[in-house]
């Protein structure tokens, strides 16, 4: 019998292990421009390693998932951190495991954004693909673009595998 | 009697000499996560100087300007691009005028985006600042983050300066 994995609210200090939230909500701000503008700084770490690697700026169109699904597979990226920023307004679903060379059933984290939130995976944090999950969404990204291997997959033993789904109807 | 300025909707080939248009539209991609993702590669060069200095995710809540505009002031950034990424589709009106030491008032170029596009300044190219203009909007915005001064500005002569004006009513 599998066992269940309920995504909760994302938050600042419960994502704090794995990366940042990417918001305005709650968040300081200094005015630009002739005070037109509240500039949020600096709210993720763009950490990619020099070697053969840059950061870049991607766009991502995601088909969405449904909701149960199997967490079997999960990857990381040992080069770069990782930000998504939905346009749009989309929520969507992380999953989230802890650095290390193992990953542990209990130690499997899920969030749910509210639609206003990106994310930014630190570097070497293991973590689902990407889950849209009410529609089709777009996604700015931020991370590491060049060659060599940035991208480790792990499959997880079955003991550690989760069913994911919403604990709301 | 001061020149106008009309903006022309913004294509990645009029924008080329001043950095590059962020958007899906007409771009090659490929698939990541099991076909379930589109992924558009390298939209745009991150371009940060490492002195004292970091690339940076912020975001930005603008409130809108009216147009007719006088472009009197631009700024650039010597030590980084900056790149601008409108949340839930909000076109935004761009000014530019090429990298040097002075700006000529005929080298100025207004640019209106399609409201799918963002962009981003090559270092050092001269830009007025953010204008929204329909209604308040969010950005996101990757550029540098770091101590010193990375913002020249230029008071543009009385005869460079030019009034922005929609072409439309």
């Amino acid at each position: 019998m599998i066992e269940l994995l309920h995504p909760e609210p994302l938050t600042a200090d419960a994502f704090l292990p794995f990366g940042e939230v990417i918001e305005t909500e709650g968040r300081p701000f200094h005015y630009i421009n002739q005070q037109q503008v509240q500039r949020y700084d600096d709210l993720a770490e763009v950490d990619v390693l020099a070697q053969d690697g840059r950061a870049g700026i991607s766009l991502a169109h995601a088909q969405p998932y449904c909701l149960p699904l199997r967490v079997q597979v999960l990857e990381r990226h040992p080069l770069s951190s990782q930000a998504f920023i939905p346009l749009a307004g989309a929520r969507f679903v992380v999953v989230v495991a802890p650095v290390g060379e193992r990953v542990e059933g209990h130690a499997l984290r899920a969030f749910v954004t509210n639609g206003q939130q990106g994310v930014n995976y630190r570097r070497g944090v293991w973590h689902h693909v990407l889950l849209a999950v009410d529609q089709p969404a777009t996604f700015v990204m931020i991370d590491r673009l060049g060659a060599g291997p940035n991208c480790d997959r792990i499959e997880l033993a079955p003991a550690a595998q989760r069913l994911l789904a919403w604990r709301e109807v």
